[in-house]
C-alpha cells in the first residue's frame, strides 16, 4: 500500500496512548482515577444547548459562510478584544471546528518548507506535529523550575532565534506547565517578536480559565495585534470540549486565508453550533463562571494532595487546569528510571492515570524527563482525594525497588 | 505582509460569488429565485433532531474518539457496506466532519507531490484545488453531452493515463452534471484503476439521493475495494447540509491515516452530532424518503420549465439535485458571448440565481463553456415555476443584443 510521503512527518496526540491504557484497565474490573484527560466532566451551560436548540427549530441547519456567522463573528471580535484591550472588527474573525483547527492554518496559511518556528517543550503536541508535517524547522524552547511554577528559559529562546525563523508559538496559561508568563517577560518576548518580524500564534485555549489574577495576552503589547492569530475556543471555559467551536482572530487578510481554507477543508462550522457560541459569548455567564469555580475546587483538592505526597512536587497554578509534577523523588523511592514505566505502574498500583513529559513533545537534548502532568478537569473532587491517597499509600510503601 | 507560498496553489469554491450576487441583489429590494444553491431548504428529519438533543441531555459534550464514536462507525460500516454488497467493519470508518474533509485527506494521505490525479471537469471545484495546493499535477477528464445526458470520455481519460497517474476522483451521481456512468463505462473505469494501480476517491455524496433505478458504486466492482476511499455524507440524504457530518470508509490502514489527520486538524467531529448520525442511519427512514420526494417534485418542476424554454436543453436527470443546461441558443438569442455575463443578465432580468460552467473548475483546451447548472434543492415548487416563467419571458422577449 503506496501512502503519501508526508505522512511519515505526522506526529499525533500520544496521550490518546493513556486514555486506551486507562480504559483497558477499567474494562478489567478495576477502578480508574482519570488524572490524565484535558477534557472537562461538567455539563455545558443550559442556555447555550438552549441556543443551539432554537437555531436548529429556526432553520439553521444549512450551509453558512466559510468565515462563520457574522453574528458569532461581531460577538467574538467584541468580546476578545475587549478582554484584551484590543480592537476587532468581525473580519479579523475566522470560526472554526474547535481551536485546534488554528494551528494547522496558522502554518499552513503562513510558513513555508524550513522555516523555522519557535514552539513550547514540553508543550502541546500538536504545534510541532503540524511544524514537521508542513516541511517547517521545529525550534523547541525550553522551562525552567522555579518555586513559584515554570518559566520560559527567554536567553535560550533568543538564542535560538536565526534568519530563518518566521514564527513563534506561545501559550500563556500553558498546557502542561501550566505556566504564565510575567509582564517582563511578555515585553521581551514581544520584543523577540518585533525585532525578528515573526508571525505569533497567540493560543490562549485558557486565557479565560484562571482562579485569581487576570490574564494578560501578548498581542496586546504595542505592536503585536498585526503579527498575532489568537487561538480562542470554547472548549474549556463553557465545557463545550465535544461541540468543537472556535475561532481565529487575525489579521484581516489572514482570516480570509483561514476561511479560504475552510472552504477546501470542512466547507463551515456546524451552523446551529455557532449560534450556541453567540449565546456563550453574549449570554449569562453563570454557566461559565460555575465551571470555574468548580475546576477551582479540583485544583484545590488536587494541589492539597500532591502537596502532602511526599515524592510529588509542584507549583499551585493560577490558570489552566493541570498541575505539571516533579516526579524524581517519587520514582527514585520506587526505584524507576523510566517516567512511563512509572505511569504504568502507577495505573497498575493505584488506578491513578495521568500523562507525562513524554506527552507532550520531543525531549531537547539532555532534558530531564521525570515529570507527570495530572489534569484536574475530568474528574470529581472526590475521586482527586480517592486517587490521591492511593497514590500516596503506593508511595509511602515503597522501600526499594517494585 | 508575508504569507506561506503554498496559498498562491490554493483554490476556492468560486460558487460563493453567485451567492454574494444573489445577496446583494435581493437587499436592494429584489426577488431573487435561488437555482446556485448546492444546499436543501427542507429540515432535517425530526427523530434526527431529538437523537442529538438526547446524546447532549446524556452528556455526550466532551471529546470523542479522533476516528469517531464505535456506534457511528459500525452503523456506517453495515449500512454503506450493505447498499454497495460489501463487508465493511467499523475499522474502515473514519468520521468526518462533513464529506468535503475526505477530498483534502484523501489527497494528504495518498498523494505525492509530483503524482498525477485524475478528476472530473466540470466537477465539484474542491478537487482541482487539493490536488494543486499539495503540489500534484492535476489531470482533468471530460465528458460528451448525448440526448441522455452527460457520458465521461473514456477514450480521453485513460490517455491521459502516464506512469506518474496515482489516482482517480470519481463522482458518479455527478455535480454538476448530475451524469451517471453505465455499468460498461464503471467497468471500464474499474480496469483502468486496476490496470494502472490507482487509488479511487468514489465520490458518492449523492449515492442515495435518487428518483428512479439503482445506484452503483464502483467499489463493488472486483478488485476496488482494497483501493477506493468512498466519501460519504449525511448532508444530501438527511438535509443535514449545516451539521457537518460524514465519513471516509477505506481500507483500515488508510482509515487509520485519516484519524491521525483528525488528531492534528480538529480532534474528532462533534460528539453529539454523531449520535445524531446513528439515529440516522439506523432509525426511522421516513424523513430521508420524504426529503427525496421533495426533492423529486422539485426536479420535475424545474425540467418541465426548462423543457419548455426555447434555448435551453437539459436531460432529465435521476439522481443528484443539479440540471446540467446547455444555454448556447439562449445566449445567441439575448446577444451574449460570455457565460458568466449572461448569467449576471439572468438575475438582474428575471431575478433567477444559477452557477455556470466557470464555477466547476478550470476549462479543458477548447472546452465549450455554454453551460449552466440549475440547482433544485434549495426552492420550492412554486418559485422554480415562478422564476422559470420570468427566464422564459425575458428570453422570448429577446429580439437581438440586450
Amino acid at each position: 500500500m503506496r501512502l503519501a510521503n508526508r505522512i511519515e512527518h505526522l506526529g499525533t496526540e500520544r496521550a490518546f496512548a493513556v486514555s486506551q491504557a486507562a480504559r483497558e484497565w477499567a474494562a478489567r474490573g478495576n477502578r480508574v482515577y482519570p488524572l490524565h484527560l484535558g477534557d472537562i466532566n461538567l455539563p455545558t451551560p443550559a442556555n447555550i444547548v438552549a441556543a443551539q436548540q432554537r437555531a436548529i427549530a429556526e432553520g439553521k441547519t444549512g450551509y453558512c459562510a466559510p468565515a462563520g456567522i457574522p453574528e458569532l463573528r461581531a460577538a467574538l471580535a467584541e468580546d476578545v478584544g475587549a478582554r484584551r484591550g484590543l480592537q476587532y472588527q468581525p473580519e479579523n474573525v475566522a470560526v472554526q471546528p474547535g481551536g485546534k483547527p488554528v494551528i494547522t492554518k496558522f502554518i499552513q496559511a503562513l510558513i513555508n518548507p524550513g522555516d523555522e518556528v519557535l514552539y513550547p517543550a514540553p508543550g502541546f503536541p500538536i504545534y510541532e506535529s503540524q511544524i514537521d508535517y508542513f516541511g517547517a524547522v521545529a525550534k523547541p524552547y525550553r522551562f525552567v523550575e522555579t518555586p513559584r511554577g515554570f518559566a520560559i528559559d527567554l536567553d535560550f529562546l533568543s538564542a535560538q532565534i536565526t534568519p530563518r525563523t518566521r514564527a513563534l508559538i506561545f501559550n500563556n496559561q500553558q498546557n502542561p506547565l501550566a505556566a504564565e508568563a510575567t509582564d517582563a517577560e511578555l515585553e521581551r518576548l514581544a520584543e523577540l517578536a518585533i525585532r525578528h518580524d515573526l508571525w505569533v500564534l497567540a493560543d490562549e485555549a485558557y486565557f479565560e480559565t484562571r482562579y485569581s489574577g487576570e490574564s494578560r495576552s501578548i498581542v496586546s503589547l504595542p505592536g503585536m495585534q498585526p503579527r498575532s492569530v489568537i487561538l480562542y475556543t470554547f472548549s474549556k471555559k463553557f465545557a463545550m470540549t465535544g461541540w468543537r467551536l472556535g475561532a481565529a482572530i487575525a489579521p484581516a487578510r489572514v482570516s480570509e486565508i483561514f476561511a479560504q481554507l475552510n472552504v477546501n477543508d470542512e466547507s463551515c462550522t456546524a451552523h446551529f453550533a455557532q449560534w450556541a457560541g453567540v449565546e456563550a459569548v453574549r449570554g449569562d455567564q453563570a454557566g461559565a463562571r460555575a465551571i470555574c469555580a468548580q475546576l477551582r475546587l479540583c485544583r484545590d483538592a488536587l494541589f492539597a494532595a500532591v502537596a502532602d505526597t511526599p515524592g510529588l512536587r509542584a507549583a499551585k497554578p493560577e490558570s489552566a487546569f493541570y498541575l505539571y509534577v516533579n516526579v524524581a523523588d517519587a520514582m527514585d523511592k520506587r526505584g524507576f528510571t523510566d517516567v512511563n514505566d512509572f505511569a504504568a505502574a502507577a495505573l497498575r498500583e493505584t488506578g491513578v492515570a495521568f500523562c507525562t513529559r513524554r506527552h507532550f513533545g520531543r525531549l531537547l537534548a539532555g532534558e530531564a524527563e521525570h515529570y507527570a502532568r495530572f489534569a484536574y478537569s475530568g474528574i470529581s473532587v472526590d475521586d482527586i482525594r480517592d486517587g490521591m491517597s492511593r497514590l500516596r499509600a503506593w508511595l509511602d510503601g515503597a522501600d526499594g525497588p517494585h
